[in-house]
């Protein structure tokens, strides 16, 4: 079976997680690696349907994520997991889950001005309108990580030059199959 | 990538559930299929572990569960779900998430005075002695599939009878990997 793990992308809305899992995951296939998007949207609307934005409901949205990752890592799978998780203490509580070295923390950094400019939901606007409450950012906190296995800072280089930073650090540590480029 | 679909067995605690899925899995894997073996048991201690046994938490479980076992079938993973999966429309809103075809329910059938009489955990005898409550068989309601794709009769043949039986229906089903006897 392929060597699995989960790399979890952090940050603020708009940084650019989900379009960095999609570019990364279209490379991992090519090199025959087996990889899902675990998406805090998208898991919003089917297993945490139920949860709204409090910091409680945030909470459990990360710990329900981190279990689904570390069941699909237990599958074989590895896992490209985009979630704002704008708190220290749940990334850690995440990778208190895994084993050292299967819980890659890559923080997806980028001012709040550029995201707010760049809005591809439209979130920004209406969270300065007041029509959304408790918007990581705006009127929520964003704790940045301490020590993330990698920053990509998304506001200085091409998406192109990310996604090869991380296939740089995969590659070092011998989390890509042998043999590829 | 292989085809993935899921196993969802259902019946009372002590049918044999989880030892089917067991046995099948290293079957499965002997056929290069990789499958993951989602456990009730096992799930209520770390994704689910803030849900309890009424009728709602049951629910919730199942829900969780189904949702999970979807995510592994869309990251191309066999899935073998053992959940006692009590109630009949819980069990329909699971198989509602997944395509025709991809949800195969199969009623691991087996008398209760059976199952309480092999009581592998001791829990019939705790629900009896009323330590534990809500318990299904017991205290709280089994309702059977009324047509699920499989039913296997884990009191009258042996667990390796039961697994060929499945094996069986898979092979016909194109649902192995081709070749394979």
């Amino acid at each position: 079976m392929q060597k699995s793990y989960v790399l979890w992308f952090t940050g603020l809305s708009g940084a650019g997680k989900t379009t960095l899992a999609k570019k990364l995951q279209l490379l991992l296939g090519q090199s025959g690696v087996n990889s899902y998007i675990l998406d805090g949207d998208v898991l919003r609307k089917s297993l945490n349907r139920d949860l709204a934005f409090s910091a409680a409901d945030r909470k459990e949205n990360i710990r329900r994520a981190g279990e689904v990752a570390h069941i699909l890592v237990e599958a074989g799978v590895v896992v490209l997991a985009a979630f704002i998780s704008p708190y220290r203490e749940d990334r850690q509580m995440v990778r208190h889950l895994f084993s050292p070295g299967e819980f890659i923390e890559i923080y997806v950094k980028c001012p709040l001005s550029i995201c707010e400019s760049r809005d591809p939901k439209g979130l920004y606007r209406q969270a300065r309108d007041g029509k959304i409450r408790e918007f990581t950012g705006i009127s929520s906190v964003y704790e940045p990580p301490e020590n993330p296995e990698l920053i990509v800072e998304t506001f200085g280089q091409s998406i192109d030059d990310s996604v090869r930073q991380i296939v740089q650090y995969l590659r070092i540590r011998n989390l890509l199959p042998p043999g590829e480029k």
